[in-house]
């Protein structure tokens, strides 16, 4: 199986994912509150762009989350952190989110055969989702305005060594950059809350009063539940 | 001390370089094949973007070195494998060398402080040249047409894990990237020749007859020699 690791989404052609399954990780936070959201029985989150669509395409019994700059939208009922939406809230619920990296690599991605959403709470997860889709895939991590994050990196390297391990180690077959995050997780794996807690985003998530958003985005293989793209909603694979 | 860790040519914007010290890595082979020259006695490395470059600029008494696609250019001197710039070749010598991505990524940092060559050979002494030069610093991986090499990933690491232990962690202040190489590196220490010899420029040197490269690129620090970029020449650093 080849899986292709990408640092950014500036970095990320479109034209490349025809065929393939793009796996979109957005650890802090937007892959992992839309994984959240699933988990506690959303009815579909719709990733959108733009605060304007958002609000254009919510219906009367639908939530609209997101932020801007970490913090949440005047007007809407959640903000980007995956403890907000438990099951109390979200339950049955469509929701329409807007993020400033996530959601726009969700976007990028809508050429590919099948579009997921990875974070370190469900790795193993997305591991079995990409082996059972039998396609080249290509892993995008969103990082932060076209620069690489790291904690998207290390969940990158997770699921590719989780692929690994599922498949036998000759059958993972990825590129310099992919063999660099594995390699990264592989270091990082015994305290991976610190590691991530000391970079960009992570001291950024601190200084915002995020902290419990960043142990809880440190969780690896907390849930089954892998978001899919079907249509312009994501839904948990395989339900 | 800020470090900032760059992953490819490419991402290189010469403007960003002013008034910093910037190191520059092409582990396999060109940053290697310099300090080897220097440190076998070579008077300087004039490294050079063309083949009608090298070959307008050299005198009667200089060398010619270089390769395009791995390969020795039709009537050059040597080919860039660091193992034929011996001491008995290239002693007192000057040494005009155009490579596909190393020479190109020191013509790119022309704008900086100064220039300094890292490989995993030098990488101690590239750290503490970078230390005693008391500015900014950026590494550049120079990678392979624009991608990511890991073994120029690797050597990045090694440098900010020398300098961590050379001024105390908390005065190694890195970007993310530049964290996730380290992490990469601390993986792969114990087992530098095999990591290298698995990635996409270590099989294609493999495959092309220089196994016995990879293996000497691949010692650590075997070398004090740090090559600084003076005028248009590349001669030893504090000499």
């Amino acid at each position: 199986m080849h899986i292709e690791v990408i640092a950014n989404i500036g970095e990320a052609r479109s034209d490349e994912f025809l065929h393939k399954t793009v796996i979109v990780i957005d650890v802090l936070r937007a892959t992992s509150t839309i994984i959240t959201a699933l988990m506690n029985g959303s009815r579909g989150v719709v990733p959108v762009d733009t605060v304007i669509k958002a609000k254009e395409l919510a219906k009367e019994d639908d939530l609209l989350g997101g932020e801007r700059y970490c913090k949440k939208i005047p007007g809407f009922d959640f903000g980007n952190s995956p403890l907000e939406y438990t099951r109390e809230a979200v339950h049955g619920k469509r929701i329409i989110l807007t993020t400033t990296n996530g959601t726009r690599g969700i976007q990028k991605a809508i050429k590919a055969d099948r579009v997921l959403a990875g974070a370190i709470i469900n790795g193993r997860a997305s591991a079995l989702a990409a082996i059972e889709l039998k396609r080249d895939t290509v892993i995008v991590c969103a990082g932060t305005q076209d620069v690489f994050s790291l904690e998207d990196g290390i969940c990158a390297g997770l699921i590719l060594d989780e692929i690994a391990d599922l498949l036998g180690e000759p059958h993972m077959i990825t590129n310099d950059f992919g063999l660099a995050m594995r390699g990264c997780y592989l270091e990082a794996k015994s305290h991976l809350f610190e590691t991530i807690l000391a970079c960009s985003n992570g001291k950024k998530m601190k200084k915002s009063g995020f902290l419990a958003d960043v142990e809880l985005c440190s969780k690896m293989n907390l849930t089954d539940c892998v978001p899919v793209l079907e249509h312009d909603q994501m839904v948990p694979y395989g339900r």
